[in-house]
C-alpha cells in the first residue's frame, strides 16, 4: 500500500518492542504459520460453525495445543502464545485459567500433589463454580452449602435454592469433571462463609453427571459460544473432609475450624492486581485488534468524489472517520503500557513484599481495581466504534470484527463487575481523603494528591496557546485537578448524605454512586495518561527506541489527552479550572493531532504486529485486498451449499408456482 | 410485584395511547396469542436456531402471515403488528419493505399492472439491489451499468468489475426471483448515471441462476441471520425496454431520454420524510424493548445487603443502575413522541402540498435526515447499555437483550449511514444561517433561530436556583443555544477553512465534519426535547391523559434534558451560557429525577404495553419469575440433548483414559 510509504517512523522496530524482542515477534508469525496448518487451527470457516459444532472445534484445538507441547513441538511458552493466536475460548479455558490457577494457590501441598499431576495430565478436567443465579457480585451471598459430618469426617455439599444452582462456570455445561465449588461452610451449625471445594460431578467412565448432581450448558449466548458455561445443583453430595481447598482456612477431622492468617488477603489482593493487570494489557490487545482492522480498512475504502472522474476520498480522510477511529488507537497504545507498567508494579511489589514491605499493595490494588473496569469499558466500546465505523461491511462477520466484539464484552461484567470495582477504587479515594483530614495524610502513589486536595481545587489551568495543549504535563494536570476536585465532591456529597458521617456502604452511599464512579473513572483516566506519557519519556531516556517513533508515540499522547478533554470539557470548566478558550484549545489541538497522526495512522496498526491469521478478517488484510476476500469468504458460506438454498423444496417451490416459467 | 402497587399513575391507560386505543392494544394481545399458538410462531426454539434454520424458519413465518391473511384469519393492519411480533426478518423482508414500494413509487401504470399483482400474490419475490461491494453510501458511484441496444430494444445490464458486484440486499442471496437493480444507464455512449431496472434473477421452475447471472449468500453478521443478504453480477443480461422503472424518467424505442420532472426530487423527499419518521419512532419502539426487560429485572435482581440477614438491595437502587436506565426509559418516550410528531408533520405537509405549498419540506427532510442518525443511534447504544446494566445474564441470549440489539443496530449504517445523515442536517443548517445573514432570513421551523443567532449567542441561561431547572422553556432554551452557537462556529469554520468561501462538499467541508456533526446532533437534540415537552403539553391540553400521568410524563421531560445536560455540560459552559452552579443545579435536579421516578420506573416499562411474547425474554417477564425461566429455557439447549454433549464420544473419551475411575 502507498499508504505505508507515508509512514514517519519505523513500524516494525515499534513491533518487536510491543511483541517483546525480535526473536518473539519472529516466533509468533512462525507459530502462526503451524497452527494455520493444523486440521484445528485452520479457521477458515470458523464464522460458519454453529453452536455445537463452535463447541467441538473449540476443544479440538485446546487438545490440539495440548499434544503440540506433549510432542514437544512447542514450549510452554509458545502454546501460551498460541492459544491467543488460535482466539478459540472453548470447555477448557477454566481449567487452564482458574480451576488450576486455585489449586496452585489454595490447596495445601499435599492437595497439590494429589491433584495438580491429574490437572495437568488432562486426567480430568476442572472448572470454578462461584457464581449462581442468584448471586454474582455478592460473593458472601452464596447460598450453595458446604456441610461437615464429623461421623464420616466428609462434606455435605447442597444446593438448597433455585437461585443457589451454579450458573455460568466456563466447561461446566458439558466438559468438566471435576469443579471447584464455592459454598458455605457448615460446622456444627454454625455459617463460616464460602470456602472452595473440590467436588466431582462427572463419572470418569461415561461422562454421566454422578449421583446427586444435575448439571448442564446454560444455552447460547452473546459471544463465546465455543464454551459451555454450565449450570450445577447439588443434592446431598458428600465428598471427603480432605476435598476442601486447606492452604489457608482449615477444617480438622473433629470439625475445628482454623480460620486463614490474616496474610491470606494480603496474599490475595496480590494475585488480584496481577490478575488485573494481565486484563488491562488484554484490554489494549484486544482493541488493537477492532482497530488494525478499521484502521486498515479505512484506508482502502474509498466514498464519494466532489467532481465526477476524480478519485473517491478513502474514507480514514473524513476528518469523522479519523475522530471515530485515531483515538482508538491512543487508548489502544495506552492500555498496554498502561498493562505493561501494572506488572512492572507489581514485581516491584513483590520485591518489597520479600523485605516486609507491603506499602504498596492497597494502592496498586484500588487503582488496578478501577483500571479493570475503565480499560474493558473502553475496549468494549471501541471494538464496536471501530466496527461502525466500517459501516455495512462490518457487519458482516467475515470482517472479524462483530466476533471479536461479543466475545469481548462479557469482561465488562466477570471478573468484578465494572460498576461495583469502579466503587472500591472510589473508597479508597474517599477513605485517602478522610484520612489526610484526619491528619494521616497517607496517599501514595497516583493518589498523593489527596494529602493536600484542597490546596490542588485552587489551581488554575495554565495554559496560554493551542501549543501548550502538547505538554503531557499540562494534560496530566488537568486529569489530576478533575480527580481531586471529584473527590472533594464526592467526600462532601457523602458526609452531607450521612449526616455529617461518611458510610461506605448503605443507603447514603448506594444512592450517591453516579458521583463516585465519576471520580474512579477521572482518577483512572489520570493514572493511564500519566502512565502512558511517562512510559513513553523512559523509552525516550533510555534510547529504546529512536526519535521518530518517539515523536508519533507522543502525538499519541496528546491524541489520547486532548480527545478525552475535548469530549469530557464540563469536567474541566466547571470549578473554573478551564476557561473557554482553553478548552477550545485543547479542541483545536486535538484537531491537529488527528492530521499529524493521519499519515501515520496504518503505521500505528501495523506496529501491533497482529498476523492475518489471528485477525482473521477480510477487511483487515496486510495487503489490502479487501474486495476478493469478501467475495471469496462468503461463498464458502453454507447457504450457498447449494444454487437453491435449503429452503426452495419445501418452503418456497410451494408456493412460486413452479409451472410457470414467467420471465416477465 | 410488589413494584407494580408503587406506581403514581395508570399505567394501561398510557399503553391505550400508545398502542392507538383500548380495541387495538387489545387486538394485540390476540394477534400475539394466535401467533404463539401457530408453529411457525412459536419462539420457545428461536434463539437455539442456526443459521440454515434461521433462514427457513423465517420464510416459514413470513409464509405464515402471509397465509393468515389469505384465509381472512386477519386483516393487512393486523398483518403489519403481526410482523412486528413474530420479529423474524427473513427472505422476504425486502420484498414487502423495499421492492414493493418501489414499484409503487417509481413504476409507471402499465409497469405496475404488470407486475404489482405477481408481487403481491407471491408469484415473484423481489429484493432492492442498490449497494455494491465498493459503493453504499456514493449511489452517484455504482458501477453496475445498463447499455440500451435500440437494435432489440433491450438493455444489457452488465457488472463490468469485482467492486461492482451487488452486496448486501435482503433476500438476494437465495430466496429473491427478481430484483431492482441500480445500474448507471447507458444510452449511445453517453451516462445518465443510476436508475431502476426490474431483472428476473432465477428461473422460475427451478430457482436456478439464469444464465449471466452469479448469485448468493454473502454469509453471516453480526445479527440479522433470518435474512440472506445476497451478492450478485451480471454477464451481459438482457431485459427488455419496458423493464426500466418509468414513472419518471423515461427511454424511448429509439433511444431518448426524457429526464424526470422537477416534482421527482421533491416527491422522492417526501417519501424520505415518511420513512425516516418511521425510523425515529421504531428506535423508540426497539429502545423500550430492551429498556423494559433490563428495568423489569433491575427490580427483581437483588444483591448486596450491608448486614447480614438484611434483605439484598434490588439493583435499581443503585443509583448508578437507576442512572443506567431511567434515561433510557426517557429516551424511549422522546422518540416514539418524535416519530409520531414526524408523521403529524408529514401529514401536514400533505396537506400544504396539495394546496401547492412545499415550504415546510426541506426542513422536514434536513432534520429528520440527522433525526433518523440520532435515534438510532440512541437506540443501538441504548439497547447495549441496558443489557450491561443487567450483569451476567444479560450476556444469555436467552434474556432477549443480545439478539435485541445485534439485529438492531444495522440501523445506524442502512437507510443512510449516520454520519452521512448528520452532514445532511448541518449542511441545511449552515445554509439557513448563511442565507440570513444574506439578509434572506428563511429559517423556518425548528431553524428559526438561525434567523437571528447573534442574538441568541447573547443570550444568558436565566435559571436561579435547582427548581428552575424542571421548567421545560429552561431546558429548551439551553438547548437552542447550544445549537446556535454551533452554528455560528461551524460555519466559520468552514468560512476559514475556504478561505472566506463556505463549500458544502470537498476538503474544506471534510476535514471539519467532526464539528458539523456535532452542530448537527445538538440541533436534534433541540427538536428532540422540545417536541416530546410540547406533545406532553398537549395531551395535558386536551385532557387526553390524566393529570398524574402527565406530571409522570414531565418528570421523564425533565430527566431526558438534565441527563443529557450533565454528560454534556462543557457544550454550555464553553462560551458562558451557564455558570458552573448552574450546571450543578441541573445535575442534582438530574439526580432528584432519578430518585423521584424510581417508583415508577416498571409501570412506565409497563406503560409501552409489550407482551411476553415480543420480548421473548427469561430476564424481561412480567411476572418477575426470571430465575425459573432461565433455568427452564436452559434446559431445552440443543447442547443438553445428550447427557455427555457433544464432544464426548469422539474428541474427550479419548483423552480422559476411560478406563480409571479415580473419583478423587
Ligand atoms: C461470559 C461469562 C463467563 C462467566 N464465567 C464464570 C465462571 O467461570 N465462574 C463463575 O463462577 N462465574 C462466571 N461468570 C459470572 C460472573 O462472575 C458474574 O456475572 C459477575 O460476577 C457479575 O455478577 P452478576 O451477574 O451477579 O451481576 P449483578 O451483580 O447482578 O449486577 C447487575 C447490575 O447491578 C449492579 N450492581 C450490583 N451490585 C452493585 C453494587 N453493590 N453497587 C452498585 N451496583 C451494583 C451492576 O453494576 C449491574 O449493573 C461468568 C459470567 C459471564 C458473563
Ligand atoms: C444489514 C444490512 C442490510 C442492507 N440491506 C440492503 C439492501 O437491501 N439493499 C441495498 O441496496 N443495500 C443494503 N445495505 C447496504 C447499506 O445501504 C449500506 O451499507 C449503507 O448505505 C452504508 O454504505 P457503506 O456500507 O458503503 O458505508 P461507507 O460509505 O463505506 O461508510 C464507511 C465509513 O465512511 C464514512 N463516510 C462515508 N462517506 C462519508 C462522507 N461523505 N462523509 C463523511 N463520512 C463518510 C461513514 O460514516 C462510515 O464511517 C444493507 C446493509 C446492511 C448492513
Amino acid at each position: 500500500m502507498l499508504e505505508r510509504k507515508r509512514c514517519s517512523f519505523d513500524t516494525k522496530q515499534l513491533a518487536e518492542y510491543f511483541n517483546g524482542g525480535q526473536e518473539k515477534l519472529q516466533r509468533i508469525g512462525e507459530l502462526a504459520d503451524l497452527l494455520h496448518q493444523q486440521e484445528w487451527g485452520n479457521k477458515s470457516r470458523r464464522y460458519y460453525l454453529n453452536r455445537q459444532e463452535l463447541y467441538e472445534d473449540a476443544l479440538k484445538a485446546a487438545l490440539g495445543i495440548w499434544d503440540l507441547i506433549r510432542k514437544k513441538v512447542i514450549t510452554m511458552e509458545d502454546a501460551m502464545e498460541a492459544r491467543k493466536l488460535v482466539d478459540f475460548p472453548g470447555g477448557l479455558e477454566l481449567h487452564i485459567g482458574m480451576f488450576i490457577p486455585t489449586l496452585l494457590s489454595q490447596a495445601s501441598p499435599d492437595q497439590q500433589a494429589e491433584w495438580l499431576p491429574k490437572a495437568l495430565g488432562l486426567k480430568l478436567i476442572g472448572t470454578y463454580a462461584q457464581t449462581e443465579l442468584g448471586h454474582g457480585t455478592f460473593v458472601r451471598g452464596l447460598q450453595t452449602t458446604a456441610t461437615y459430618d464429623p461421623q464420616s469426617q466428609e462434606f455435605v455439599i447442597h444446593t438448597p435454592t433455585l437461585t443457589a444452582t451454579k450458573w455460568w462456570p466456563g466447561g461446566l455445561g458439558k466438559t468438566s469433571t471435576h469443579v471447584v465449588a464455592m459454598a458455605r461452610l457448615f460446622i456444627k451449625g454454625k455459617d463460616y462463609g464460602p470456602h472452595a471445594f473440590v467436588v466431582p460431578i462427572r463419572d470418569m467412565a461415561t461422562h454421566l453427571p454422578l449421583p446427586g448432581i444435575k448439571v448442564g450448558d446454560i444455552g447460547p449466548k452473546f459471544g463465546y459460544n465455543g464454551v459451555d458455561n454450565g449450570f450445577l445443583s447439588f443434592n446431598h453430595v458428600r465428598v471427603p473432609l480432605d476435598n476442601m481447598l486447606m492452604r489457608f482456612s482449615k477444617v480438622t477431622a473433629e470439625g475445628e475450624y482454623v480460620p486463614p492468617p490474616p496474610s491470606n488477603q494480603k496474599a490475595s489482593y496480590a494475585t488480584m492486581v496481577y490478575v488485573r493487570a494481565t486484563i488491562v494489557e488484554g484490554a489494549g490487545w484486544a482493541l488493537a485488534r477492532s482497530v488494525t482492522i478499521a484502521v486498515r480498512y479505512a484506508a482502502v475504502r474509498r466514498q464519494t468524489s466532489a467532481h465526477p472522474g476524480e478519485r473517491e476520498v478513502q474514507v480514514l480522510d473524513y476528518q469523522n472517520t479519523a475522530a471515530d477511529l485515531l483515538p482508538l488507537l491512543a487508548s489502544s497504545y495506552a492500555l498496554i503500557f498502561m498493562g505493561k507498567a501494572g506488572m512492572a508494579m507489581y514485581s516491584q511489589f513483590e520485591q518489597d513484599r520479600d523485605r516486609g514491605n507491603f506499602d504498596s499493595l492497597p494502592e496498586l490494588h484500588a487503582v488496578l481495581s478501577g483500571m479493570k473496569a475503565v480499560s474493558t469499558n473502553i475496549a468494549s466500546d471501541g471494538m464496536e466504534a471501530a466496527r461502525r465505523a466500517c459501516g455495512g461491511h462490518g457487519y458482516s462477520l467475515l470482517s472479524g470484527l462483530p466476533t471479536t466484539f461479543t466475545h469481548y464484552v462479557q469482561n465488562v461484567t466477570w471478573e468484578g463487575d465494572n460498576n461495583v470495582m469502579l466503587l472500591q477504587t472510589a473508597r479508597y479515594l474517599v477513605k485517602q481523603l478522610l484520612a489526610a483530614r484526619a491528619g494521616k495524610a497517607s496517599g501514595v502513589g497516583s493518589a498523593v494528591y489527596t494529602n493536600n486536595a484542597e490546596a490542588e481545587l485552587r489551581q488554575r489551568c495554565p495554559v496560554t496557546c493551542s501549543r501548550d495543549w502538547l505538554d503531557p504535563a499540562m494534560q496530566s494536570a488537568a486529569f489530576r485537578h478533575r480527580s481531586a476536585r471529584l473527590c472533594v465532591a464526592a467526600t462532601e456529597l457523602l458526609a452531607g448524605a450521612g449526616g455529617g458521617q461518611v458510610a461506605f456502604e448503605g443507603p447514603a452511599w448506594n444512592s450517591n454512586t453516579v458521583d463516585l464512579i465519576r471520580l474512579a473513572r477521572a482518577h483512572c483516566f489520570f493514572v493511564l495518561h500519566s502512565t502512558f506519557a511517562d512510559s513513553v519519556q523512559r523509552l525516550s531516556d533510555e534510547g529504546t527506541l529512536p526519535a521518530p517513533t518517539i515523536a508519533v508515540l507522543f502525538k499519541l499522547v496528546s491524541l489520547f489527552a486532548l480527545s478525552i478533554m475535548s469530549r469530557e470539557a464540563g469536567d474541566f470548566l466547571e470549578d473554573g479550572y478551564m476557561s473557554g478558550q482553553q478548552v477550545e484549545w485543547a479542541r483545536r489541538q486535538y484537531y491537529a493531532m488527528l492530521s499529524a497522526l493521519r499519515p501515520d495512522a496504518v503505521g500505528l496498526a501495523d506496529a501491533f504486529g497482529l498476523s492475518d491469521y489471528l485477525l482473521n478478517s477480510a477487511l483487515g488484510r496486510a495487503d489490502g485486498d479487501v474486495y476478493r476476500a469478501l467475495l471469496a469468504a462468503a461463498q464458502a458460506s453454507p447457504l450457498n451449499e447449494t444454487e437453491e438454498g435449503p429452503a426452495w423444496e419445501h418452503t418456497l417451490k410451494p408456493r412460486l408456482n413452479p409451472r410457470a416459467r414467467a420471465r416477465l
